[in-house]
């Protein structure tokens, strides 16, 4: 077997019922998921999903059996052979539907009962509010306090007085510093560290004194963080990641953020720091957001952006500078044209020169 | 209490005489720091500084009672009562007084007693130059010398002959190679690496071969590296970063290179090999350094831009490729009339047409 | 002595022969491997190389005695001189040359016996195909399976069912989730995390649904990973590093990816998910890809590009966009005189509109 997907055997009408949707075409047991351009053995026995702004060409020339879709496909007589005997569940949103099917499958991993490993180093006064998983090497200091159900990875720091909600999932080797704060159902992935010290110095003469930084950080519930991805604690008050956002690896939150809800910004990607970034913002991977600057809810930055401005409206931004992707699209194109309208200012010029004499 | 600091009873006169400062108004008890916008409780309490190149409307506006201040505050008459009752302490730079102050009440971590845990892993040969604190589950292999009054967090790796001065601060998981060498007073961030192989491989008909790092790594007096950030070894020799100088989080500082003094570089920036970055240099975030370049003292880069080119010259430079900020603001003013400018050559030519007919 | 390289005493010849080279000049005692640009003692008693790209002034004003050269230099009259009493070491290749003699002298490390830490958590079940290293306080879980001659650095944690080749070398820190494979003489350094959930998410009415990630990662012989690089595990199938390849400090790639053969990638990149990168391909340091884009075989990105699109053809890009790299240095001159183009639009406007009055 390729990938790390558990094997399972479910019929296809057991899924498509626990998804709420209607399965037409023949029933199938169903072995696992797989994507929609999945090419080997699989097509025959696995689940995948197509989405409705996608090509039909993409569904037509799939060998996927089993597939959730939003609409019965409908394509031309000719075509439609290429779906004979295909098995399809309409749900309202086939990419959640196959979410909720995958997570049926293979739930995050919880605590069922109370157990700490006996190589943990767990200071006296640690209180677990019931069943959490403590993997081996694993540092908890004093003060600490862990939510029912939540998973402390192998080699994971608890700095003092870090209080963590229910169901929390620390993979092996994050860090999080003194007095942190996280929700219920955070996950945090291998390295990530919270609370360490903000970029923050005050200049005598030249050189850098560092300005103690003595406040917090506070991750909300439902945030994922992505491997070796930093939130740096504020330098008074508190950075704080909002509920139900989303961080991918090696991403920079630097002190004082304020990070909305169900934000998602991905991967290599840097929030310089105070800058308060909307709910529902979208960045791709790879953005800079300079410092003290403000998102409003629903913005977009297309990858590779940076933003060194305040933006005032919500919308797509791209480039370097960020400006609206409309007007970005086109200075792309039209940079192409320089050496051409260099040349043709030129012939201009001698051209009048000419009328002029 | 939001953050982490402590609470404390200090009186306003004490704090002023510490960072020999003139108080002028009221003498109060503070309990805390303070930004200078702080909209709760704390703004009776706690002790903000205000800069004075900041709008005074920030000052008026503010209801934090203790500011430090570089000149008292004269605004015209009707504006004069915004600031009646409350407590100035004049001194010559705000930002370095709260420094200061800050570090008096939160004093860098230090050992004061010689404490191994022991859960680490310490080979028998290691020299520690008095008292040193080593945390839970560190390692530090054998010829590795420690000086007096640093502490080594839980789960930090010395390899072999590692020389750390005195009143280091390792935070957890940080990963030192052997041989490398750290000066006094040297803070590393949770996941810090120094001294991991750098970047070199010979081509051999196409496929790599690698060249064995050999050097070191050599971070002088007063550096502090942020979380998750690499410093790789040299080649042959040593890569150097000079005392005083900050590094943030997720940068990289490849084989080779020589960082100078008291260099501030912000977060998810990268130097790429054998670079040379003067004294006073400051880098934004996410700047990228080419290869083999030299960037004279007290040279600034702004933030999201990439240095491709030697710069010859000391200045502020910005955008990728850098140049001089002046110029690129200019490029982004013009490249936004890009469009407009391809329809006024096309104009032009059909009118010049028109004249010649 | 500065850097970590161990002296060692071995005649000029007998390395000579080692690489199977011709020595023109005297035999000498080697003490150890130099930079062309060294300046001190080592001078004299370390060995160089020098790439006939290069200009001959390098040479000349070299102070390096012992020095491996594609073909003898032959300067001018006068400056040979400066060339008197030197010893040359004639090969093919003098820089992979350089790379066998080091790897000649500093070995890369490699489990001699079988040692396994006591302090290390290692599951009952776990397999050693022969000697294997497994250094303090390192966790290796259920299903494991190790090939000889690998070294296990301190504190790596190695998730279940995880398969490694023969002569694997890990570095500290490192962290390998589940079902991961790895081939033989993979080198992972300092904090590299393979197998972290890629960023997958299903929206549900604005609020992202995680799509669980159950593909794996697999890193094929002789690949190289940087310090705090990531390798994310597939939704559904596999991310792959193919055999090979180098990825330096501080990069990653994201799920779903397949990066081609004797790739090499400079530090601080990001190759977003799904992409394909062909082999040979070599991207510059802080580069980006999109996702779901396909670089050719042989494809060069230059360092601080972003790639939008998907490159039809081989060639060198750069810029942001990429773009050939012809038409983006010529942006990137014309785009300096966009403040005069300007300026000439405007004056020929007022000509013209003079001529026509």
């Amino acid at each position: 077997m390729e990938g790390s997907a558990k094997l399972m055997k479910r019929l296809l009408s057991e899924l498509a019922a626990a998804v709420d949707g209607d399965l037409v075409g023949p029933d199938r047991e169903i072995e696992g998921f797989c994507s929609i351009r999945e090419e080997r053995d699989r097509a025959a026995t696995h689940l995948s999903f197509w989405l409705p702004q996608r090509p039909i060409a993409e569904l037509l020339g799939s060998q996927v059996q089993s597939v959730l879709v939003a609409k019965l496909p409908d394509p031309p007589g000719p075509e439609r052979d290429a779906l004979a005997g295909r098995s399809f569940v309409v749900v309202a949103n086939p990419e959640f539907a196959f979410a909720q099917l995958l997570n049926l499958v293979h739930p995050q991993a919880r605590a069922q009962e109370h157990d700490v490993h006996p190589s943990a180093q767990v200071a006296e006064d640690v209180i677990f509010d019931g069943a959490v998983q403590v993997g081996p090497l694993a540092v908890i200091e004093s003060g600490v306090r862990i939510g029912a159900g939540s998973v402390i990875g192998a080699r994971v720091f608890l700095g003092q007085n870090s209080q963590l909600g229910a169901d929390v999932l620390l993979h092996p080797g994050c860090v999080i510093y003194e007095d942190s704060v996280l929700g219920d159902r955070v996950i945090l992935h291998s390295g990530v560290v919270l609370g360490a010290d903000g970029f923050g110095y005050a200049a005598d003469r030249g050189r850098w004194v560092k300005i103690p930084q003595v406040g917090r950080v506070v991750i909300e519930d439902d945030v994922e963080i992505g491997a070796r991805s930093c939130v740096d604690r504020a330098a008074l008050s508190e950075t704080r990641v909002r509920q139900g956002t989303k961080i991918d690896d090696l991403c920079l939150v630097a002190h004082n953020c304020d990070i909305g809800e169900h934000v998602a910004m991905a991967g290599c990607s840097g929030i310089a720091g105070s800058t308060r970034i909307g709910s529902y913002c979208r960045l791709g991977g790879q953005v800079s957001v300079g410092d003290h600057l403000e998102l409003p809810a629903g913005t977009v930055v297309a990858g590779g952006s940076g933003v060194l401005h305040r933006i005032e409206e919500a919308g797509i931004y791209s480039g370097m500078p960020a400006l609206p992707q409309r007007l970005r699209n086109r200075i792309y194109i039209e940079e192409q044209r320089l050496p051409d309208y260099g040349r043709r200012l030129h012939r201009l010029e001698q051209r009048i020169a000419e009328l002029e004499s």
